[in-house]
């Protein structure tokens, strides 16, 4: 489908008028498309109206393959290790190429339960996560408070998952338009609601939840609420890890950030607006302070929701539309956006170059969802058809 | 101390540049005050450099002599029936006046108690308002949920206090700024950072707890913590009454207004910033959702936290000054300005009009605080004088 791609190398083969590469949609996974392919030499224009507005922009931002690696997820397990592998050369290549840092942290992740009946459901995954060969190892309740004082007393017990990491997505979306930019890829900000509006030889729909309407592709949106607290004084919250805590049956993470910024979050609904919910703020506000209750005493500066991409299997859909030369998806990340924006940006681009598909990508081709549109194809209980209502604000 | 005073009737006697009343602070009872003076012909001149930016920003507006009477109070208690009792016509005739409505509801106030032991305080305390001979009546949990079928069946039972009602003070704010420029008053916009800044026969304090620096009285900050949420889809929320609950040891309010709001309030801290807080947020939410449990699914439009201007006993500071001759006081309101603003204006009116205090003056008068510099003369464990660094934003 790439027959008469762009020439790798670019320059000599270009027209005027004509990219290489369009993007649609500027959020991570787009702008790190664009940085990548421009880095090879290739034209890329990227459309978006407003970039970074979309799910990245509520996002906490934690890079956790093996915390978020979940039952019935397999190949979807390997491609978040695969891609968290990727993030520290991502990182420091990135930082270098934007002169800008974007809050990438290594202090690694807390997965606490706080009643019996929480620790019983966190112990059950991280014993599957332990099984996988993935990197996670259970502490007493002694040892989750040496490691971090501010939990709650009552916290039952937990594990630590050291290659958890964390980035921060807003700054990570500032860093990666620089890079793209300095390597040449050109921003325009008209939206796009029809592909047959971008003229270039490759586009790359990398839309979110907004694919949907583009392509034909079963995404849909997954609402999510997050709360941003802020410590007290000048300084950094009194944690340094990632906590991913099951709270009464709710689970949350808090995300501390060097700015004394906690992210709290999420819920995952399937409703397509963004309101913000005074139930959702009691639920994410009741676990965090369970938790480490000195949250309480942090002031409430944002509440936010956005919308993920989601997809009938929960993995993403990356790779070349049957029927549709010369169009590939980056889409559908769900939950996972920020951790596989490094492979998909990689995966993609080679795609690009070379015209062949590596075969990491071979679980995640938009072809699987070729039944889609039949409601009894996808799970969750919903229809899956791209023909459905919902729209991606 | 009014002698030299302005002429009642206004016009022959007045200079071209010097007011016959300055109001320092245009929040509800500064421009309840000027809009009452400027009808008796008085020059008067409002400074504020933002009106209703104040503790009327943040407050609910319940008009609640009833349910807000409390032990130790009986003197305040008469203040606020006296002031309830002309609510309706001030409220009649300021629409008149303004040419616009401003909320005012007389749906009456349910008080509820969540648990045996929030009933049994609740009850307590209207017991102790019956004795007083204030209109309100215990009702069955059956009767309870008849009257508001949102209330949650776990409701142990309650009382309906019909003659506390509720206004929008907002829109109170809005309505007596257009009432006082119509009869006349003129509004300064610069900031007074000392009295001698104001050139008037008379000088209305009524700038809440900034009334501290002013004059020297003992008002301090009391921060409140207030939500805001929105019925989902156009319409009112599903309950009419202002609901006065006790949640499980929680003491919330909850007023409806026919724009889909309903204000959730609020906490009463010893504190002088206006930070929301995780923990006031938490709290708030879980007494209103289970009271309510549909409020979970309201949108949370606006968390906001405004400092009320608090006195040693709770009661506001009316009258003139000692040793400050031509210098009145209206402030110190604390949870009770919205109420307490047309007995506040009419009382201080007919003061600055006629040199002589109404005897409902007389518990309130600005000397009852004459050692208030002592520690040991006020209560709540703390000093009230009015050199402490807390300031009024």
């Amino acid at each position: 489908m790439l027959s008469g791609g762009p020439s790798p190398t670019g320059g000599v083969n270009r027209g005027p008028a004509r990219a290489d590469v369009a993007v649609v949609g500027a959020g991570p996974v787009g702008l790190a498309v664009a940085w990548r392919c421009a880095q090879r030499g290739l034209r890329v224009v990227v459309h978006d109206p407003a970039p970074g507005s979309g799910a990245s922009h509520v996002a906490a931002g934690m890079l956790a393959p093996v915390a978020e690696a979940y039952f019935g997820e397999r190949k979807l397990t390997g491609l978040l290790a695969e891609s968290a592998a990727r993030w520290p050369g991502f990182a420091a290549e990135l930082a270098e190429a934007a002169g800008a840092e974007f809050g990438y942290r290594t202090d690694g992740t807390l997965v606490v339960g706080l009643t019996a009946d929480d620790l019983a459901e966190a112990g059950r995954l991280w014993t599957y996560q332990q099984g996988l060969g993935l990197p996670i190892t259970p502490l007493r309740p002694s040892e989750l408070r040496d490691r971090e004082p501010a939990l709650a007393p009552r916290v039952r017990g937990g594990a630590v998952a050291p290659g958890d990491h964390q980035v921060d997505p807003r700054r990570l979306v500032t860093a990666l338009r620089a890079a793209a930019e300095r390597a040449g890829a050109v921003w325009r900000p008209g939206a796009v609601g029809d592909l047959s509006q971008v003229d270039a030889r490759v586009t790359v729909v990398a839309a979110g939840c907004g694919a949907a309407a583009l392509t034909g592709l079963p995404v849909r949106p997954v609402k999510g609420q997050v709360l941003r607290l802020r410590a007290p004084g000048p300084g950094a919250p009194d944690f340094r890890h990632v906590i991913r805590g099951y709270a009464d049956g709710e689970s949350v993470y808090l995300v501390p950030r060097d700015s004394g910024e906690v992210v709290v979050g999420a819920t995952v609904e399937e409703r397509a607006d963004t309101e913000v919910t005074g139930g959702a703020v009691l639920r994410l506000l009741r676990a965090a302070v369970d938790l480490v209750p000195g949250l309480a005493e942090y002031e409430l500066v944002e509440t936010s929701a956005g919308l993920r991409p989601g997809t009938p299997d929960n993995a993403p859909i990356l790779g070349a539309l049957p029927g549709r030369p010369g169009v590939l998806a980056a889409t559908g990340h769900h939950r996972h956006g920020i951790v596989l924006t490094p492979v998909t940006a990689d995966l993609v681009t080679e795609l690009i170059v070379t015209g062949e598909p590596d075969p990491l990508l071979a679980p995640f081709t938009p072809d699987r969802f070729a039944g889609a549109a039949s409601p009894a194809t996808v799970g969750r209980g919903r229809p899956a058809s791209a023909s459905e209502e919902e729209t991606c604000n």
